[in-house]
């Protein structure tokens, strides 16, 4: 889809008309353009005035002015600036570009890149995948020369970013090396890795998502080459990281699979308080996989990622070994995510008070990749990022028992007298999204909990589609051993619709239930009701009473379309519901097989408008 | 000068109109377009209907006509097929290009490239600078990206070659080196470097002309990858070739200064009878240069130079050392010299009884590499090729003296009893052209020689400018001692204009002087009329009275502007002349210090129309 900003904005205008949300639908694709605008938008997340939206990247905090600038891929890339993480001002009108593809080095597309904040001359330069050549995919042939990295520079405060006037910094992949992807350029400091290289102090390094065909995945490592101020030269430092091929971290599914090829590679150190250069090593990217028989042009899974391990000296080569994995996400359209330190400087964190932070943003695919054929026109815009996530080393003291020594998202960090300390990657939605969804709450509802063991309505429904919830359920300590118990929430909830999530012991996992989430799925093609599902570990953990299993500390975002599960601050699963009817907008308790204890059940309505810059609704 | 082929065949039915060449010539500029498109268009030469002719390039026998196909730079590159060396057909109407610049590879420009003639799938393949970026030149920053190395084929007999889908098969030059160029990639296989380099047998190598800044000119060699049949990968093997900037093989001047940066450099395989893969190595190369102070984008001295030596392996890399140097033609306008194996079975060679040859064509721009203000747009053409050449391993048996011993563009090959056999490069116009222009004369004049000491007219007056002479100029047993004697001829000569070719023993050199060559030069600009030079040494050879001078064996060609020199075949000098009256015709014979003895002075007139197939004067 694309659209001229008048066009776009003349049908915006006319948009919305005299759609009955109180009856069942009509197939969707035949309604007028931009007649669903508002249906499904979410206001609180970032997203384009119109239009597509693709991966996020690009990031930065200009250093100038402490503004966090978050980028996105749509018509080249855009980008917004906050100073507060939770209200943003696009760079230009309209969301325009401030990047687009065309150029010598990019003919084709503009791909995903980073940000050097004080880069060329000091100002914010960017390293992108020019495209010159498609289709790329992991499961073809690559085609020689279709993916190098560009440098663009700003000097504007980013509302464009000027093309270098010289061919691509990396102009392929490593010599001979048959790959199946190069792209997404990750740049960073990393004082640990200068000391093992014996590099320059603050020397920046570049990590490159890819792999190579018949071998796996891999991350391609590169160096500033002799101190370049002009970052044109990068020196390849081999393959960081690879994988075998369709190999994965543990069959139990804790990490999805490596995969095949690939892709959104950042290279992040954290600690508990969270960016911490001296810190942990950490990765977050995506992983392309299909079943078999793999059919050529079609990725049939994509995994968003997080990988914690070392670094060592192989050979005179740097290699990093994992030594816990996780998803970042295990919503099957939440990929592609994008992160970026965001400095104690920052005039969010001044605000906020919040030290160096690593942020990330994930994507959320409308039409699962482009592969489903959702109303899009009607739309006049297309998926969403995530709201943005800080991330950290975190740390659970949990039983030692087999439970917690199984191989997963975590890993034993120290051990004393039948107590374990756990490490895992840490994410918690930004706390200025969480505080202002509570400071600037149109309606708060407190729902009494307690125990209950039925199917059971709320006593207040929510007045719109925009809410935080809130709520610990805490299992019976026979809860580990109750395969049918199942408990959480039936939302979005109405006579003709209702979207029910909930964690099921017997497996561990969360599981969104969208099959009668949209009278729209009856109607309309590419409206996506297959379930969701992640895997969450709740522990054993110590009790002055002996132990007892952590309780479940849910967060759910709805934000129009979108539903984001948050969990005890190491789990989340979103997704798209398009529910339809007007009157879908009840919560149920959902249990079943048992009974839970819920507390703490709080709803805060209303949420946050991220764009109140925005006229006329863009 | 660019026009659209209708435009330009309408401009050349417009011309001449009522230009008078038996009065001075008005300013040329102020001519009507294309009015002068026939003063000094050379007929025997290769050059397109109409407009610029660069550099040479992209040769080669088609495997399934015996064709030779001679490429040329042309908007693009444009070429023709012969098969006798003499006569040419264009590949398209009008000399329409090959091939053009516009691609994803080559957004700018389209450099020399060179063609594998069973390439990918069997097909002609070519390899080509694809250029990025401008300016490139040594006297400037390199901009990153600006010239790689890309594929085409052709699958219509030559007329296109089709840009293949994929980005450039050498992507940049090596890695973090401050290149001066890297262009003209000269495509060969040499079984010599095969057993060097333990490669599989009949493996393509690659040599791309260049230099370092701060470094020198160099030489670098790539092979194709893994016997790649796609040709896409060419593994970097190194600095083949290498001298320091702005050095010389001798200060004595016989092979010119290698400069700052090559150029379309060419490698060969030489034995006596022509082109031999077990022969001697050679190069044919330009090589760029200024006089101090150098002054950015000027190359003032583009020499156009051959060199022989040998390979061996040095800590693993492959390295070529000078064994002898020379020029391939000492005219200041004479470069970019591009040759191909033209084999036996060639159309050419099957009629001609030839055996397999190594043939260059030679560029001679007609503007001074663009920097003169030529009336070009009065021409409608500029630049022409010179008559194509045979190279070979010349040997010649000398007295062993100072003369011979000294280093210069020849070696000692042996050496026995007083006399020494040295090897150089021999250069001759191809055979079928020097045959063709006897057996087609339309007059053919025969002058009586004999010993002569002034100057002193033919007899006869040659009807045109269009013809070969050739003599045999002998001089005296003490010419050596005497610096005062020159000879040679006068031609174009009339009342108002000759131009002077004489071989000076004083300095051993041949100059062409121009200073009063044109009577144009005096009302129009951008008319060249600085004398041209080149070193020859005439040594002793052994007779059976005991040692004579060698003979000199003088080949002229005049076409129209453009005048060969050729002697002793080892020996050219090649530049344009633009003598204006109809009358300046006249030859005489230039005797001055001495006295020689002139024989087997003849002239074929007429030379042979090279373009049989162009219609109306195209």
């Amino acid at each position: 889809m694309k659209l001229s900003p008048a066009a776009a904005a003349a049908s915006l205008f006319s948009r919305q008309g005299s759609i009955d949300y109180n009856s069942a639908p009509p197939n969707l694709s035949t309604l007028a353009n931009s007649s669903l605008y508002s249906t499904w938008r979410p206001i609180a997340h970032v997203l384009p005035a119109y239009g597509s939206i693709g991966d996020p990247c690009m990031h930065y905090t200009d250093p100038s002015t402490g503004l966090f600038h978050v980028g996105y891929l749509h018509d080249g890339a855009s980008g917004a600036t906050t100073s507060d993480l939770v209200t943003y001002t696009d760079l230009n009108p309209l969301s325009e570009p401030f990047i687009r593809a065309g150029g010598i080095n990019d003919p084709v597309a503009v791909f995903d890149g980073s940000v050097i904040p004080s880069g060329i001359n000091g100002t914010p330069t960017l390293i992108y995948t020019s495209v010159s050549y498609l289709p790329i995919q992991w499961t073809i042939k690559y085609t020689k020369g279709s993916e190098t990295q560009s440098l663009a520079v700003t000097t504007d405060g980013g509302k464009n970013f000027t093309k270098l006037p010289h061919g691509p910094a990396i102009p392929g992949p490593p010599f001979a090396v048959n790959i199946t992807g190069f792209r997404d350029p990750y740049v960073f400091q990393d004082p640990q890795i200068d000391r093992l290289l014996d590099s320059a102090s603050g020397t920046w390094y570049n990590v490159i998502s890819g792999g190579v065909h018949g071998e796996g995945p891999s991350m391609f490592l590169y160096k500033q080459y002799d101190s370049d101020p002009g970052f044109q030269t990068w020196e390849y430092l081999g393959q960081w990281w690879h994988e075998e091929a369709n190999t994965t971290w543990t069959e139990a599914g804790w990490a999805g699979r490596w995969g095949f090829n690939f892709e959104v590679g950042n290279h992040l150190a954290l600690d508990e308080h969270g960016y911490n250069a001296e810190g942990e090593t950490f990765l977050t990217l995506g992983a392309e996989w299909s079943y078999a028989p793999i059919v050529p042009e079609v990725s049939d899974v994509r995994e968003m990622t997080w990988v914690a391990g070392n670094q060592s000296l192989e050979n005179g080569q740097l290699k990093f070994h994992p030594t816990m994995a996780g998803k970042l996400d295990w919503g099957r359209s939440a990929y592609a995510a994008a992160g970026k330190i965001v400095p104690s400087w920052s005039q969010a964190s001044k605000k906020s008070g919040a030290p160096d932070r690593f942020i990330t943003y994930l994507w959320l695919t409308g039409n699962f990749y482009g592969t489903l054929d959702f109303p899009v026109n009607q739309q006049n815009w297309s998926s969403s990022l995530l709201l943005p996530r800080e991330l950290s080393l975190g740390y659970l003291d949990v039983v030692d028992n087999s439970v917690a020594r199984e191989k997963g998202s975590w890993r034993v960090e120290s051990e004393s007298y039948g107590t374990i300390t756990l490490a895992m990657l840490r994410q918690e939605i930004a706390r200025e999204v969480t505080s202002s969804f509570k400071s600037n709450a149109t309606n708060t509802i407190t729902q009494a909990g307690g125990s209950i063991s039925t199917t059971q309505p709320f006593a207040q429904t929510p007045l719109s589609k925009r809410y935080m919830l809130s709520a610990i359920i805490t299992f019976p300590s026979d809860a580990r051993s109750n395969h049918a118990l199942k408990a959480g929430f039936s939302i979005l909830a109405g006579p003709h619709e209702h979207t029910d999530i909930y964690y099921r012991f017997s497996n561990e996992s969360f599981v969104i239930d969208r099959s009668t989430s949209s009278a729209a799925a009856n109607t309309t093609p590419g409206i996506d009701t297959r379930n969701e599902s992640g895997k969450l570990r709740l522990f054993d953990v110590p009790i002055d009473t002996g132990s007892a299993i952590e309780t479940l500390n849910l967060t759910i975002i709805v934000d129009g379309g979108i539903i984001e599960v948050h969990a005890n601050g190491r789990f989340a699963l979103s997704t798209w519901v398009w529910s339809w009817y007007e009157s879908s907008r009840g919560i149920e308790f959902l249990v079943d097989g048992g009974e839970v204890e819920f507390g703490n059940v709080t709803i805060w309505e209303g949420l946050v408008d991220a764009w109140p810059e925005r006229s006329a609704g863009f």
